[in-house]
């Protein structure tokens, strides 16, 4: 254990100062009123003893911790096995590193751990919270509430219909699911089916929409569900050649679903795109480059949707009350790449 | 933002409960000598109010916060993108978890940011700190020790040998190198080249020792330096090659490095093992499984590391001042796995 020395404390630096606790403590926190001859002094003392100010204290003068909390709402096993988190925490990390805020990584096993995750949050140690991969009925929207905290959505929560003040950065996924069906029935495919992603979150639910958008009447076999993990777009595909095997095109609901899908297409002898067109979501690089073949997608910046949530939020942790609300909710574009698999 | 109600205050609560401010400061800090009948109407007005007591000002008083802080001292690009640290994280995870603390995951950009990182930890926001893959030379242990915060460090800190107060979990990384080297050498190779890791770390040096451990004596060119990366490994092998063509085994320090030597020989028409047999160091599934052909190499137990690390952390943590002190370093056995690459 690092603990050689005891930790300076505010009454050593007064000792050494020569000055009251009151002024050593107005210095350290940047109040004002104090002459400038002792404010040296005790910076002077702060100095050689390296005394570093106790935030919990300090905390309560200044409320400000320059830092700021991500929860994905995960377990932390896919906060590390998708690529999708790493590129959204990318996008907040230089974000926040630009203007030298912490961030603050609250890592879970499960959702049992939330309760927890709240208990941090309304403690006083950070000062927002940026939130992504949120299922509905995940209990977190509301012990984030609880603990106040200026908080920024990524992906639409599911009940922002009814609340006016949530704040959120979101794809245009219903767009983009449209856009990639079209492209499949431009290329003259009839028997486009769908595989979805995790249907208690608003982004699956947006893709499937937007497929149904065009679609409208197909056969709802074409259509199974999965989560928007390669193994489920594995298992999704076999359903769908057993239940469909007449299906000449696939949209999956994201680049890994699809890449899992791919695998068992080549498995089973169907050419892709020959006898089956394929087209994913997200543009996750390289593993949209790397599938065999190529894969054609929807692509959304990711790494923006994390810079932007961040800037969002520090906004808003600087604004000064009063003024006018930020945006309920920032929808980008997504467009569509075209590769060999589609 | 979520900023509906706002929060409630322990004022408000005083008010409902019909109480002094001291009264249910006491009741919810869970201070004795408050009368039963008083504190349960604190506590319904707590409940009626949904009062969540504020842990800055709380934690002066109580002085526990249930959350570990964990820096790994790589930039966040680099710990999305190695499984080394996500298998470490899982570790840590599970443990922290087991006992209700929270993870608290200090990221940073760059180095530049250590400083950043001191000061949260010196905030009173987390009650330990669980720290890896430390280099020579990194300002964040001295910031640590300023911030006066009990500490477990993954991998043996370079100064470990002046202060006997380091705590540590490590693997055998020396012994580790020796039976990997000998078993090269068991085949019947004698031209065994070594690609290094990180040298400004110590598992990488003390697996340079262990190499030199046994072929003392052997031409230096046949040990370039890398950095634990695919990359390194990739550039290295192309090094080695030009300057010792002649060369029958690669000792990498780690699997991806190896697995970035095994394509530049498959480029290069060398055949492994046959030409060049090729070992690892971590046993890193999938890769040292997926590898062509399948990676022969040194295994440490990653996860369990974590999981130690955390424990001895919160063993600490919960130890009454005065006892034994805990030990300084705990050294963890590496076994050698035998896959078609040597």
């Amino acid at each position: 254990m690092t603990e050689t020395a005891p930790r300076p404390t505010l009454e050593a630096v007064a000792a050494r100062a020569g000055v009251s606790r009151a002024t050593v403590s107005r210095v350290v926190n940047g109040s004002e009123g104090v002459r400038e001859r002792l404010a040296e002094r005790v910076r002077r003392a702060v100095e050689e003893l390296g005394y570093v100010p106790n935030q919990a204290a300090r905390s309560l003068v200044t409320r400000r911790h320059d830092a700021v909390a991500v929860i994905v709402a995960e377990p932390e096993t896919r906060v590390f096995a998708d690529p999708f988190f790493a590129r959204q925490l990318r996008g907040i990390s230089k974000e926040l590193t630009a203007h030298d805020n912490q961030l603050v990584l609250l890592l879970t096993e499960d959702r049992d751990d939330h309760e927890r995750v709240g208990r941090y949050l309304a403690g006083g140690h950070v000062d927002g919270a940026l939130v992504f991969s949120l299922h509905i009925d995940d209990p977190l929207p509301g012990l984030i509430q609880r603990a106040g905290l200026p908080t920024v959505f990524g992906g639409r929560p599911d009940w922002s219909g009814g609340r006016g003040d949530v704040v959120y950065v979101d794809s245009d996924n219903r767009g983009g699911a449209r856009d990639a069906v079209r492209h499949l029935l431009g290329l003259g495919r009839s028997r486009v089916a769908h595989i979805t992603g995790a249907l208690d979150q608003t982004s699956a639910v947006d893709r499937l929409d937007g497929y149904r958008d065009v679609m409208a009447g197909a056969d709802p076999r074409l259509v199974v569900e999965g989560d928007f993990t390669a193994a489920s777009g594995e298992r999704a595909m076999r359903e769908l050649l057993g239940r469909c095997p007449g299906l000449d095109a696939v949209f999956a609901a994201n680049d890994l679903t699809a890449a899992g899908a791919l695998r068992v297409l080549r498995e089973h002898g169907r050419r892709v795109p020959e006898d089956v067109a394929v087209v994913g979501f997200d543009d996750m690089l390289p593993i949209a480059e790397q599938t065999e073949p190529p894969l054609t997608t929807v692509r959304q910046d990711i790494e923006e949707m994390g810079r932007l949530m961040a800037r969002l939020l520090l906004r808003e942790l600087d604004r000064t009350t009063g003024t006018d609300g930020p945006p309920s909710g920032v929808v980008l574009p997504t467009t569509l790449v075209r590769r060999a698999s589609a």
